[in-house]
């Protein structure tokens, strides 16, 4: 899968139906709360360091639609106007930036803007203030913005995503739709070198947008290991790959097509984004950190989190996880494999694996959080 | 029809369809086309009398979607990239940001902005510069924009829509969907309020947006004449008040509902919108101009210019006429009478009259032009 296809296929399941992303995305929900105190500790010291900003400029990059699109920027919206009031200086206008690639359902966020603007509307009016948003579309491999306009970056969940399957892998890597325990080193090695290239270009156009003393808090689906196939990360796609190759043996799918397949995704380890950034040069390390989440993100109490659906708390975990696979992962299997009931199957078949695991062991999602600061001389 | 409900309903059709804008707005292209001369003239004085700018923003708002969306600002592009070659100057940055309702369809656009910046990418990689897209939804008759961020604002066949219905027209306008020969004084003058009170709110947002020296050129869909409910403005929706009438007194929608909808435009004489400029006081009037366009947009050799369908060109001016009305104000007639059957009949019998009409007279619409420069003290 080239860049041009991964840019045009990569996008959350648009729209607010039931295997939508915006009604199925708990998990990445949770993923923002739950590092919201390294967030806002960014943006205070951002905010309470500099001399007064007449205007914020806020991007999250790779927003995705549904709830999630607005969270983390709202959040960061409430922390700088209170702490405007503490520090007795008037609230700054906010200038928002949504950034996705152009497949991502832009709409429906747009749609949800005005409420957005009339939560926040009441403390900014107060200071005479107001708030603009802007939706960017394109790839964050790649400059989005003008030079030095950006305070503030934040991107959860986004950034494990790769521009490119890496090239050469697909003889090596059949039966398998993902680095896992069975590939060979040269596959291991290829999404490697892939996840370098990709997020050193990500921090070379960031550092150019991103004024001096500026932050960025970026969030990776990751692991702890070192091992880059380690079941922590590759588990879940395994489990995919398992329904996927059933159905090849059963004549259901393709098996060419199988074997062609393979996600462009790379979970790095904290160590390993650190040494991108250290390489890069333009940003300091503030925070590096490790979380984790269960893979149902009902489980644990979670329920009471998603939006309008509070009472009706999920309890079918595998239904659960199969769904939030699905909003993320569902349009790259349609490229690959076409629409419509031969999805429905891959899904049915992922939901039961799952739950069978589920069962029997623990499953957890593994945070990397990263936390810098633009060099004031770069 | 309240602020809330048209800004909700307000927007052309989406999509790639038949009845979609994109695929219905020849009169509107052939608009900016025709303006061209005077958007050039603003662009190149801008960009000439000024120190060279680092990053260009050049704002459209009520862009639409479709083909039309990108072409002013790809136009206007051009014309400064040119120019600097002319001045021994480097290009700019350009910032785009492309405006409308929540409503519009962004996703479409968004989806071509890859190939947009394609095609100006030679230039400007000449120049080591790149080309910014944003998406800006929400009303023109508020702040967009971050304090003093535009250089130039264009807009077109936009600005003769109003926030809301004119409030208290609905029981003395009865019979009429819009200011019609036998409207009652009052309900023109409400309309001209209506019109004053938007089009003086959108110069002060906009004063507060454009820095000084910046320039905006706005086209309106107006008329030449003095008189409110000239023919020359209100005769194509006199024509769809007709089938909208005979249908009512046939049961085929309700006379109430009918009684009830007005349309939210007014389209402004050249004077009544110098008026409003030099009322509100920041912006210089450069060129007050008019210009004519046939209904029928395929009609006197315009048939070369659609995207894409060059070879078939369409010789049927109803159907072309009553399609481009469609693709304009559907979503206002469906929120009022539903969606459906109704719709295509409505438009099946304003074919019928207007292909009828078209034969007999001359029909076109006037375009209102104003080149506008914003004082450098204000």
């Amino acid at each position: 899968m080239t860049i041009e296809e991964v840019s045009e296929v990569l996008h959350m399941n648009g729209g607010m139906g039931e295997t939508s992303y915006a009604m199925n995305s708990l998990v990445q929900k949770k993923v923002i709360l739950m590092t919201k105190p390294i967030t806002e500790e960014a943006i205070a010291k951002l905010y309470s360091t500099t001399l007064p900003i007449r205007s914020l400029a806020i991007a999250d990059l790779g927003c995705s639609s549904g709830p999630n699109a607005l969270l983390a920027v709202s959040e960061l919206i409430t922390a700088v106007t209170e702490l405007s009031g503490e520090l007795g200086r008037k609230a700054p206008e906010f200038q928002v930036f949504l950034n996705d690639l152009p497949g991502n359902d832009f709409n429906t966020i747009f749609r949800s803007v005005q409420r957005f603007q009339e939560k926040h509307l009441n403390n900014l009016k107060k200071n005479d203030q107001t708030l603009f948003v802007n939706g960017v579309p394109g790839s964050f491999y790649g400059r989005l913005f003008a030079a030095d306009s950006l305070h503030f970056v934040h991107s959860s969940y986004s950034l494990q995503w790769l521009s490119q399957v890496p090239d050469g892998i697909v003889e090596e890597n059949k039966g398998n739709i993902y680095m896992a325990g069975n590939s060979p080193p040269r596959v291991l090695e290829a999404y490697y070198a892939q996840f370098q290239r990709d997020f050193s270009l990500f921090l070379r156009c960031r550092a150019a947008e991103v004024v001096a003393g500026g932050r960025m808090v970026l969030t990776f689906l990751g692991r702890r290991s070192e091992e880059a196939s380690s079941k922590e990360c590759c588990y879940i796609w395994e489990l995919m790959s398992m329904a996927l190759n059933q159905m090849a043996s059963e004549g259901l799918i393709d098996q060419k097509k199988l074997d062609g397949f393979n996600i462009p995704q790379y979970t790095p380890s904290p160590l390993e984004v650190e040494a991108e950034v250290l390489k890069e040069g333009s940003f300091a390390v503030d925070r590096l950190a490790v979380s984790k989440v269960s893979w149902d993100s009902y489980a644990d109490g979670g329920g009471e989190l998603i939006n309008g659906r509070s009472r009706e708390v999920r309890r079918d975990g595998g239904y659960n996880v199969a769904n939030c696979m699905r909003a993320v992962a569902e349009p790259l299997l349609v490229s690959q494999f076409g629409p419509g009931e031969v999805i429905d199957e891959v899904f049915r078949r992922y939901r039961a694996i799952v739950t069978e695991r589920m069962a029997e062991e623990k499953t957890e999602f593994v945070n990397v959080i990263v936390s810098l600061t633009k060099s004031r001389l770069c």
